[in-house]
């Protein structure tokens, strides 16, 4: 448990540098930031890597391949967090990457690859409202019109960065060469109950699902509450709420490969407690691992809706708002990430992740792979409930360390 | 069409009398109000009543009785308005109350009972947030205390009373006394759709519905959309969803007697696209004619929902924040009133009132019945798009004159 009890220490540690003394908050560019970074660094030199703190403010640490000219393969996730955050999410993949360079250093291991720890600086987007800063631009996807863009003080990322000690004329040279990346493999906390509820410490993520996001109108007509009869009413809330019942049917019953949501609903105008509301506005949320099933439920939700809106006699607007491609993790990742969990004596398990991750933009660069940790407290993430044990924590590391050790890169030219 | 057109026309002026110069708004105590309140006393005038102006600014006409001591029957509804309002609402009573004594007065018919045509001065409850305020005063269950309270200027109502040219001191004489009153009978525009859909131009009210108002939350547990597999969900919306079309089925299937409708809903916090609804709070609102109708029914409706909310493992709370009694109509007035619709040529078809009106107070007095006149474009109301045709409001102030011709006092001693 060494691992463990070290990585859940650095939580520790890394929790406490916060922009909010209350609770837990670290979002790009500030102070508690840098304090982060440069803990970070100090963590990645101390376990042997040469480690900085780059342009965008991403902490990268290198450990050299047996050759010279090896390609690199890169690991890590996230350092920064959403507001009132939990401990583990992100931090985990850059400590359990660190811990497992550090036992790798320590037995002289040198593989036929230089081995990289990013701890990237924005994955949540919680200040700039666009996310996944630090791997979009290794991936060689950042706009320089971001740096344009404003958080909620009026600040511009130009500025941020600057006032951070970053330097966004060097940006466009964080791009990786394609070439030159064997792999982007990620260690998260998986932020739901599949595998607590499965009883597994470890699963091999199979896909990063893709979502479609839908805005559904539903106009009926308003009417007095006690004088509009039952037979004849356009009651759009009723309306919705059969929709609601059939895009959650149509889920449950795809639930190996598919999850919808309908998470905002409002009435127009806000409602009266006695007017027939007369029109509502909901949004819907389709995730899957695979996008021909995440395309068919859209298309055959529409058409529920469309069904129950002509019985009902209320029109429907239906506005696909949002469309994110799902990231398929590469088999043999998978199968490596897979042999690496049985060498711990533990079940293979594998399962989609239904949350983004960093692992989504640096697929542009190189075949990815992602380790998911179990995740207590019913599943429960962005939150200061989110909870790993230390056990988990620490065969997670030791399937790393295995995954490192024994990854053949001739299984992954291109 | 001598009534029917004088009375749109009257519509017209008083349509015009508002404090809002683009909509019509006529709300308590305004210069609109005094405006108003001195053209229908111009009126009553005109049809051969005493009429004035009293202490809380209800407009009261007089045509006296036979002998000087005849018990009085009062008609007439409001002359206040909601916020860009119909024409027809409250006023259509006043007016074809006067058009009716105007005929009597003309062919010199003097009853065993003085009639009265009372316009009261506010039943909205726009301006002060409690409503009937007039007719609450004349039965007697004005309370002093509300004179302290305020609208959203800050203008007390005993100041506004004052500006207005009021007497807070005289209010407690405005009660009438119930051995002397002998009926309170008002007609209405039906402000829905039941005389319009069956192709009537009047109707007979049976009563007036009482209305139930519960608050219900549901919390279930908030989740990430991506994350959280369908099965196991505690999804506080679906179940809210399932709830409201519960409720919607029950009142179907009781359609005779019955309207239940959730007009308010509300995902907590606002809810948000990628995260499961972790509790909503919705508002059922029930209207019958009969109350023991309406109490079964809100316990079944408890009982639908519990049953919902266990299966789906969420928790229920259910809060009964209003509760009105219904007014039934003396069956001994509605008999007298369908008699003066046979005696116009049309079916004497009889529906409850889903909306309160005056009477609902005055049934404090006396025995009351209402005539219900078809609303146009739809049963629209509280809304500029309400309307009336000439002919309607026509049959609808003969059956009046009709019904206050023909009508036996004796039939109705107490």
């Amino acid at each position: 448990m060494t691992f463990g009890n070290t990585i859940l220490e650095q939580c520790a540690v890394l929790g406490a540098i916060s922009e909010d003394p209350q609770v837990l908050t670290r979002t790009y560019l500030t102070p508690a930031h840098r304090r982060a970074a440069d803990v970070i660094a100090g963590w990645m030199r101390g376990a042997g890597m040469d480690a900085h703190v780059d342009a965008l403010g991403n902490v990268v640490g290198r450990y050299a391949g047996a050759t010279p000219n090896a390609p690199v393969l890169i690991t890590g996730s996230h350092m920064d967090s959403v507001v009132d955050a939990g401990r583990y999410d992100g931090l985990f993949g850059v400590l359990s990457g660190i811990a497992a360079v550090g036992e790798l250093n320590r037995r002289g291991v040198r593989r036929p690859f230089a081995i990289e720890v990013v701890a990237f600086a924005d994955e949540e987007g919680v200040r700039f409202g666009f996310s996944m800063i630090g791997s979009k631009a290794l991936a060689g996807a950042f706009d320089t019109g971001w740096l344009a863009r404003r958080d909620a003080a009026g600040v511009t990322l130009a500025s941020a960065l600057a006032t951070f000690g970053g330097d966004a004329d060097a940006i466009p040279d964080l791009a990786r060469d394609p070439r030159r990346v064997l792999a982007f493999v990620e260690s998260h906390i998986e932020q739901g109950p599949v595998l607590l509820d499965g009883g597994h410490a470890l699963g091999v993520v199979t896909a990063i699902a893709g979502a479609s996001r839908v805005r559904v109108t539903v106009n009926g007509l308003a009417g007095h509450a006690g004088t509009t009869p039952m037979p004849g009413r356009k009651d759009a809330l009723a309306a919705a709420a059969a929709m609601i019942l059939a895009i959650e049917a149509h889920a449950s019953e795809r639930a190996a490969t598919l999850v919808a949501t309908v998470g905002k609903l409002a009435v127009a105008g806000g409602g009266a407690i006695n007017v027939i509301p007369g029109a509502v506005e909901f949004t819907i949320d389709v995730r899957s691992g695979d996008d021909a099933t995440r395309h068919a439920a859209v298309i055959a939700l529409r058409e529920r809706c469309e069904a129950i809106a002509a019985t009902r006699g209320v029109t429907l607007g239906w506005d696909v708002v949002f469309e994110l491609a799902a990231a398929p993790c590469d088999p043999r990742l998978q199968d490596a990430f897979a042999r690496a969990i049985a060498a711990q004596g533990l079940a293979p398990v594998r399962l989609p992740s239904g949350a983004g991750h960093d692992a989504m933009e640096m697929a542009r660069l190189a075949p990815i792979g992602m380790l998911f940790v179990r995740c207590g407290n019913g599943g429960i993430s962005h939150n200061p409930l989110e909870t790993m044990t230390a056990d988990d924590a620490d065969v997670a590391t030791r399937a790393l360390v295995s995954f490192l050790e024994h990854l053949d890169p001739a299984t992954l030219r291109h």
